[in-house]
């Protein structure tokens, strides 16, 4: 609960791509003040027709699985394609006045120098569905400064993910060469997100298991069905040596270029919007719920006596709505 | 909108597991009336201490793949453990006034010619969180009958294996000798809903086939995580022979002994309890959205709005939930 001084965004400097402003504009959107809710959803609203423009790519990975070297690696070649990146990053499991993924940003030291590249670490604390909105948010604003690629980063955990799938176009696995869920630590239901799966730390001692490890994948991957025009393919990386990384790239480009063509990629940000739409609706609502002063203590003690089979959840929901009769 | 004559159910009748009874009481937690919904929902209530107390188990599967002869044969296997065996079904694809899945009956004819079953067609019509509200419902009532394990059918086109999947302890996912989607019809992301894999119709030519289709089954499944405490597994089956039905009961015996154990069904159930009422409770205040004329109307524009990229998401939901301005 950082109390902020509101200071007014430079539109004009913001849409030039000024960092600065940028962070500023971001720091507005994650602040928890109702106050700077309201011009952060202003300005948002201000600049809406400038966004959307760029490739939002979502990337996951364990602790360990080399993110930040790739995204390093990723954004540099991107600023070689003469394109512009954002980093933002999603971190549920931040405490409040905790650390936070990127926070460390000597991570990406070259990136992070290049004024065509802006790193913004994870806004610490907050629900997961909080972080997600302020995130999705930060994407617009980013993409109002003119970037050409969002990334998105999170922590392979299995709790964020799901959220960052959901806001992107297009999502990224990293991995470890080595097959099996003991060696990744890999969350189910994350490796069923990817539409590629990234192979890291494919050099040296590393080429062969990492080559083998492709295989199962690539097999596995088949065996799990496909999307509407996308099968989900693997790829070896190592960032150390750059290998890899333009053939990610063109991955995602060839995605995107299928994805437009079919119209896909409309129909998804269609889809998410308003599915992000009716999330707010649920979130605003709830809200007004715990505006009556019992209802979190109505929740906790309706919510006992389901589990405890006294009260079937139909005539629990009906209580909890209507404040307990 | 079947206007239903409210017959009062014989709770005797029903602890006692007769089968029209139990027909009688679903027919009632099926129907849309409001005064029908009213008197379901205090049967539900009298009955819950005699629930939970069968296993629960999801099964899904493409069309052809054949769902019916395996619960069939499955059913009377249970049957011949000393079980009593309810097989519902969940089915969001059926038209209001159209087929549903196992309406024909001749599909699983020896097991339900037997006292000890009870089968019951999908309910026509109604949205997806809807039938699957009342297949809970179905579940509950089944069991303060005394079945002793209930199965819930749905076909595996991706829309209501997820919410299948959240009402049971243990999800099967029938699939063909043959690898790869093309083959299968399978949606991405219902096999990593399941607990079990079981390759059917593994008999005669298929056999060989089908032992591979495990192989590359059995590899894919450890490349994807696992749960808590179990590993999905994939066995061979011939609904036809009576070949593997017997080691998909011991599976799910053996899941159920080590979930009890480790309290991981219990602590299952609640979370899934806690869920449906949050479900619920968002549905009645969507009622109570409706009920505002034009709220639809609203709803309808704002979304056209968001997607044409003219309001944001928070704007739009913030004016929906206000009534527009």
């Amino acid at each position: 609960m950082n109390s902020l001084k509101v200071e007014l965004i430079d539109k004009q400097a913001l849409r030039h791509g000024d960092r600065r402003t940028l962070a500023r504009a971001i720091t507005l959107v994650e602040s928890l003040l109702e106050s700077d809710r309201q011009h952060a959803q202003a300005l948002i609203q201000e600049v809406l027709p400038a966004t959307g423009k760029s490739i939002r790519i979502g990337i996951t990975g364990s602790p360990g699985v080399g993110k930040s070297t790739f995204i390093e690696a990723f954004g540099l070649h991107l600023l070689d394609q003469g394109k512009r990146v954002a980093v933002l990053a999603v971190d549920p499991s931040s405490p409040v006045r905790g650390g936070s993924i990127l926070a460390d940003k000597t991570r990406m030291e070259r990136l992070g120098r290049d004024e065509r590249a802006f790193i913004r670490p994870s806004p610490a604390g907050g629900a997961v569905g909080g972080v997600a909105q302020r995130t999705r948010e930060s994407m617009l604003l980013s993409e109002a400064a003119g970037f050409d690629v969002v990334l998105v980063e999170t922590v392979g955990v299995g709790q964020s993910e799901h959220r960052v799938k959901e806001m992107v176009d297009f999502f990224l696995v990293l991995l470890l060469p080595g097959a099996g869920d003991e060696l990744q630590g890999i969350k189910k239901g994350v490796v069923e997100l990817a539409d590629a799966l990234i192979i890291n730390k494919a050099d040296g001692d590393n080429l062969v298991l990492a080559e083998n490890t492709r295989m199962h994948y690539e097999s596995a991957l088949k065996l799990l069905g496909r999307d509407e025009f996308w099968q989900a393919q693997v790829q070896l990386c190592s960032s150390l040596q750059g290998a890899g990384v333009q053939e990610v790239w063109n991955m995602v480009l060839a995605h995107h270029q299928l994805g437009e063509a079919e119209g896909e990629i409309q129909r998804r940000r269609s889809m998410q919007n308003i599915a992000w739409m009716n999330e707010i609706l649920i979130d605003l609502w709830h809200q007004q719920l715990r505006l009556r002063a019992s209802f979190e203590a109505d929740q906790k003690l309706l919510e006992a006596q389901v589990v405890a089979g006294k009260l079937t959840p139909y005539v629990a929901a009906k209580r909890l709505l209507g404040g307990i009769q």
